[in-house]
């Protein structure tokens, strides 16, 4: 990457040696007539985060971004003018049945320190990063009135129980009215199964149904119809129905509360790495130092997670090389197939990706978007492909495949198992979860400047030349285990704000 | 209907001279050998609300309820027996295209005595039932931050506006990460809008917007960029996010602590009427009930909306034939075929519905479900056919296409502009509304005596003869004037227990 330390002089970045376009670095962007130390000058103005041609591009002619082609030129573009959106048409994406597998795989180097952190370890020998009471729930129904119980456990019970954080309601909107034998079904059905088995959550379970939902409460409670289920229709009205929700969870209040943090390696950590908001300083800044720390993870024997099948696709060339066998390949092909299909069943037109502020940013359209997004997977192999919602089951680099909606990304990870997610904005979210923090990475010095009381890290200053990729790199790993170890808390988990768990239901209502 | 009046000696309620079932009224059903006054006798055990066969049923011959086909006889089922779920094979729904219009056209007669109720007239002549400030979003990101705002809201600012009943946050899980121009799109953003144009709003207007969304916050707001609008990447910081949204609060709340009930005619009221967690029960006594009260509602002058288009498509055939004209007729296949088409789609199977929970009520399949259900539009004409989510714009009888899902169908009917909604339960569920009270009515004493604390009419003393159709009818009648009026609550508002809102996007996430 080529840039200049100054930030009163004009910068532009170049990603790699081939790029005949470059974005502009400084705030309020460049005017008409501004000349580069290397001589380029602007025939026009260009907004910040926004491309400029380093040499004339002729009609048709490859447009070049990370070395890759992001659209082909409308008319002539010269050298030192925007590469507006309207000038750059939309490649074709990459064609499936012919991609090469496991051709560039890169060894795991083990780091040289061993990093630990600290946190519950479950019977089952999986680590939680928070000790949460999470109430299940079979079916939309009841979320009014498990509402109005975790009001009262919170007010009344919680503060008996120091040693657990906070009790969850997790309220979904599944569970009738719904095709629940429709062949998708089984997505919104296992996540909701596999929220309940969050390892945040202790192992212990609490299922509120209804009693004549579709999907029956059994179904989440491993066929076993015990004490973990409590049935509203079973219950003589609502102030009976409190007293039953209120009893169960002081129950499990009770064992939750003699967890205890204890020294985990990191190779129990399992990660998620998000970004939303984005802008042409993503995949230049926050991203790349959010792949070092993925790197970083992987290499001390963690888990990580990435996702986002439509930020993914237009870049599936660069991943299917990194695969680490034939059949994770096939795996990450399967996946890719499945989200065309589900997308042209919706006639969904492929420009709505990316979001006006993802324009407005310098976001040119989902190629660009896709090759800064995959830098967050870092270098190393792609051990595992997970379908939406399933639970992780290797460690190392993982593809788990959903959406790209910060919300139903961010559902699907946590019943994959994260207990921590990574988010980089460049535009700005305050988008967070409940069951697991999420630490916020800016792309942008301004943004951070901003939002200074939401944004937990700050790589713009990788722009501006103040800090490394590696630097930010490590800034973003140590913190990931000071705040899986509950010894530094995120800022928008100090409000207290948080986002609903949004399920993915590629079925019809019923 | 025929039955008998004692609750000791053995009942059942057939529903049309042609029947050749009934369904069992006694609580925890009839045994084997139990003989009816009429001379028949059980030949095995039949639980409450199922059927039993009045005469010999051949193999493949028609099974009457309502005087309608429910299925045709998978065996022999022999007179005084269990017509059991599995005994009744599910009949091809009615062919679209060959359906009568405008065959069956009730006279309106006015009500002789004219009824009223206190509402808060809005200046554009529609009439709230509730005085709240609706604070609308253009995407889920904003949603914890709003959370965070509205309860700051509810505990500082609103003890000092007596005169407004709540702050509300219309949190939704649309905005961004979905297909946005996709043909369909147009119902969730339509949803979106219209519900922010509640009448119980007062006209106040108050987005709040991330900044980046796809969804831009102007399309909410009759495409102006005015003051109505607040964007939180404009903003410094969460703090000042807080302190901004509580202040634009400040101003609306001013003006709608303004507002005054006063006297307003029935036929300014918009009443929506749903059935969830169904028994057979819901066709017998509920449903007719509520039948009646809309009949009562249309002869007033008032608008009732009914919906839930999979509890429609059986029963089609009874309602083209109640179509004002060819146009309202034709609109209704329109909705029909579309619902149709969107279930292919996804590969739906007819037998998910009814639920598993409707089974052990009774019903057999969708097609007795189904005549249950429209039970509730009453008899007179059907004047308007909106498609989901659009505002009510007739007078009379309409016709809401909506999914039957009690929550997607509440948001829909909500986004149409109700004032209430009559929902009738046998089953037994809590589900309430923030922007619009729900006046639950009960299929059967049993469940009013068991949720005495939740249902606000029992229907059920009709099957026992305790009570008329009409009596009940005028009984719910009564109290949707009262709960209007703010003179009655209903018992979830006195609980305080909502379920969220629940958009329909058919369109897929992305």
């Amino acid at each position: 990457m080529e840039h200049e330390s100054n930030a009163d002089i004009p910068l532009f970045l170049k990603m790699n040696a081939q790029d005949n376009t470059a974005i502009i670095v400084n705030t309020g962007g460049l005017k008409q007539g501004v000349q580069f130390s290397c001589g380029l000058t602007l025939i026009q103005r260009i907004p910040q985060g926004h491309k400029v041609a380093l040499s004339d591009i002729q009609p048709g002619e490859e447009i070049i971004r990370y070395g890759e082609v992001i659209g082909y030129a409308e008319k002539l573009i010269q050298k030192g003018s925007w590469v507006k959106e309207a000038l750059v048409n939309l490649p074709t994406p990459p064609e499936l049945d012919s991609l090469p597998f496991s051709t560039n795989l890169k060894e795991v180097r083990p780091l040289e320190e061993t990093y630990t952190f600290l946190g519950y370890r479950n019977s089952d020998g999986t680590v939680g990063t928070k000790n949460l009471l999470g109430i299940t729930t079979s079916v939309q129904c009841v979320a009014g009135v498990l509402e109005y119980a975790v009001k009262k456990i919170r007010q009344e019970l919680l503060p008996q129980f120091p040693n657990v954080d906070d009790v969850i309601a997790l309220n979904h909107n599944y569970g009738c009215g719904v095709a629940i034998n429709a062949p998708d079904a089984e997505i919104p059905i296992r996540t909701i199964e596999n929220l309940a088995k969050h390892p945040n959550f202790g192992g212990e379970v609490m299922i509120i149904g209804l009693g004549c939902e579709k999907l029956v409460p059994t179904r989440l409670n491993d066929g076993n119809d015990d004490d973990n289920i409590l049935s509203l229709q079973d219950e003589d009205g609502f102030v009976q129905m409190i007293a039953s929700i209120v009893k169960m969870a002081e129950q499990r209040l009770n064992r939750l509360n003699e967890r205890q943090r204890e020294v985990c390696p990191v190779s129990d950590l399992v990660v998620g790495v998000q970004c939303g908001g984005s802008d042409a300083f993503s995949g230049v800044t926050a991203n790349p130092a959010l792949g070092y720390a993925t790197d970083l993870l992987v290499r001390a024997g963690a888990t990580v997670l990435f996702s986002e099948v439509t930020e993914v696709r237009d870049a599936i060339h660069l991943l299917t090389p990194r695969a680490v066998n034939e059949e994770v390949g096939k795996s990450l092909i399967r996946e890719m197939k499945w989200y065309d299909e589900y997308l042209n069943r919706g006639q969904v037109d492929r420009s709505a990706n990316p979001s006006p502020g993802n324009k407005r940013g310098g976001l040119s359209n989902v190629v660009e978007k896709s090759l800064g997004s995959i830098v967050k997977s870092g270098t190393l192999p792609i051990v595992d492909v997970l379908s939406p919602g399933e639970k992780v089951r290797k460690k190392g680099l993982v593809f788990a495949a959903t959406p790209a909606s910060d919300f139903v990304c961010g559902t699907l990870q946590l019943a994959s198992g994260i207990h921590l997610q990574v988010f980089t904005t460049g535009r700005g979210t305050p988008y967070n979860l409940s069951m697991a923090p999420v630490l916020k990475v800016s792309t942008r010095n301004t943004l951070q400047e901003q939002w200074h009381d939401l944004i937990d890290i700050n790589a713009g200053k990788i722009a501006t030349g103040e800090a490394s990729i590696e630097e930010v790199g490590y800034e973003i790993f140590n913190d990931i285990l000071e705040v899986s170890s509950g010894s530094k808390q995120t800022w928008a988990d100090q409000w207290g704000i948080h986002n609903d768990l949004a399920l993915f239901n590629p079925s019809p209502v019923t």
